[in-house]
C-alpha cells in the first residue's frame, strides 16, 4: 500500500442522546487521536439525530467530502437503531442479513438466545464488509469509504484494532506541547509572528487552569518532526526573554 | 414575550484542539442541557476547523437554517481566534472596536496592563451586543440569532445566565428516565410497539455498564407531561410481564 499524504475524514456522530445533553460524546476524542496517530486528519464532525433522512443526507455528503467517513450510534437491536438501513439508503443498497454476521451472533449467543432484537443486528447494506467486535459480539460493518461503529465507547474502542488495515493514512501527525505559566495575551503577538514565519505549521494556543494556577498550552503540529522543531526553538527564545516560566516542555 | 413551540439551535464548536483529539468538547452537553430546560432544541452540532472560510460557510448555512446558533471558541487573544472576524465576515459587516466592551476591559485590568494581545478580545463585527463575562472579563457577543461564546468551558458556563433574557424558547423539553436490568435485545420488539403507539414521542434506549452490571436505559422525551406518563406506563407493562427487574424509574 502507498502511503497518501493529508489523508481526511469525518465524523458522524448519530444519536439523539448526545443532542439532548443527556450523554456526553468521548467517541469523538478516541477516534480522532486514534486517526491521527496513522496519519488520518479529521477535519469535521457532525453530531445529527436518529433520523433516516439527516442521516442519508449528511452520509452521501460528507462520502462525497472526504476520504474517510466513520459513524457511531445506531447499531444496536431498539427501534431507534437505524443507521445500517439508513446506510443502505444513502447508497442505494439492499437491506439485508448479512450471512457471516448471522453465522458470528448464532454461535456467540447460547441456543434459544439468538432472538428477534438481536437478528436485527446481522442487516446490513448488500455487500458490507464486517468489523469484529470482540467486546459483544455484534459487528460493525463498512461500505466504500464509510465505516460504522457503534456509540458505546468501551465496544467502539475495542473494534478500532480490526480497523487498521482497511484505513490507509498518510505520514502521522506530530505534535509537541509546550506549557507555560503565563497568559494568552502576553505571549499573543510573539506567537502570531512564530505563526507567520511557519505558515504550513498547525499552531495552537489553549488556556489551562490546574491546581489553582493560569498556564497556557501551546501545541504544534505537523507531519514533519524538523518543522516541529524549529518552531519550538523560536517559541521557546521569547518566552525566554520574557522570563515565563516553562511548566512542561 | 410569547412562547413559540419547536424552537431549534445548531452548536458550532470551533477549534483545531477538538478536531485532533486532545481536549474532549464538554460544551456541547453543556449548552444542551440548558437549551433542552429553556425549550430549545439542539438539532445539529458541528465541529469544524480554525479556517476563515470554513466558519463563514458553516454559519451562514446554519443561521438561515436554525431558529439559534452558538459558537464555542476562537474568541480569545491569539492568532487563532478567528471567530469574531470570521462572524464579521459571515454578515458582511465592519470588524472593528466594540467600545463598551473597551471599557469593560480597560477598568477590568490594572493600569498598563490592557495591552495589545487584550485590545485584540474588543473587536467585533459592527454592532454585535455583549455577553458579559462573570469570570474573566471579556465579553461573548451575540449578532441577530448567532452568540458566540469562549470555548474554555468554565467561562462559559459562567456566561450562561446574562444569555437567558435574549433567547426565546418553547416548551421546555422534558424527559423521564428507566433503568432496567435487562439488555437491549430482551425489549427491543416491545419497545418498538409503544414507540409506534406513541409517535410524537421520543423513545431513547441506551445500554449502560454500572458497577460490572449491565443495564439499559430508556428516555422518554416530549414538551407534554401526560404523554411521558402514558408512555411511561406502557413500558412498565411490559418490564412488569417480563419480570425485568427496574434499578430506577
Amino acid at each position: 500500500m502507498t502511503k497518501k499524504i493529508n489523508v481526511s475524514a469525518a465524523i458522524l456522530i448519530i444519536g439523539n442522546e448526545i443532542l439532548s445533553g443527556r450523554t456526553l460524546d468521548t467517541n469523538t476524542s478516541t477516534l480522532a487521536t486514534w486517526l491521527n496517530s496513522i496519519g488520518v486528519k479529521v477535519c469535521e464532525v457532525r453530531v445529527i439525530p436518529d433520523e433516516e433522512k439527516v442521516i442519508v443526507d449528511n452520509l452521501n455528503l460528507l462520502r462525497k467530502t472526504y476520504n474517510y467517513i466513520f459513524t457511531t450510534g445506531g447499531i444496536g437491536p431498539t427501534h431507534d437503531d437505524i443507521t445500517a438501513q439508513s446506510v443502505s439508503k444513502a447508497f442505494n443498497l439492499k437491506y439485508e442479513i448479512h450471512k457471516e454476521a448471522f453465522k458470528i451472533l448464532e454461535s456467540y449467543y447460547k441456543p434459544g438466545e439468538f432472538n428477534e432484537g438481536r437478528q436485527k443486528m446481522v442487516w446490513m447494506p448488500e455487500g458490507a464488509e464486517l468489523i469484529l467486535n470482540p467486546t459483544s459480539g455484534a459487528p460493525g460493518f463498512s461500505l466504500e469509504n464509510v465505516f460504522c461503529l457503534p456509540g458505546v465507547p468501551s465496544i467502539l474502542k475495542s473494534m478500532l484494532g480490526g480497523l487498521k488495515n482497511k484505513i490507509v493514512g498518510g505520514e502521522p501527525i506530530l505534535s509537541h506541547t509546550i506549557s507555560l505559566r503565563t497568559v494568552e495575551s502576553e505571549i499573543a503577538s510573539s506567537l502570531t509572528k512564530v505563526q507567520e514565519q511557519n505558515q504550513d505549521i498547525e499552531i495552537g494556543s489553549y488556556p489551562f487552569f490546574h491546581a489553582g494556577k493560569l498556564g497556557v498550552s501551546i501545541v504544534i503540529r505537523s507531519e514533519d518532526q524538523v518543522k516541529i522543531d524549529r518552531c519550538n526553538s523560536q517559541i521557546l527564545e521569547f518566552v525566554n526573554e520574557k522570563k515565563i516560566e516553562v511548566v512542561e516542555r
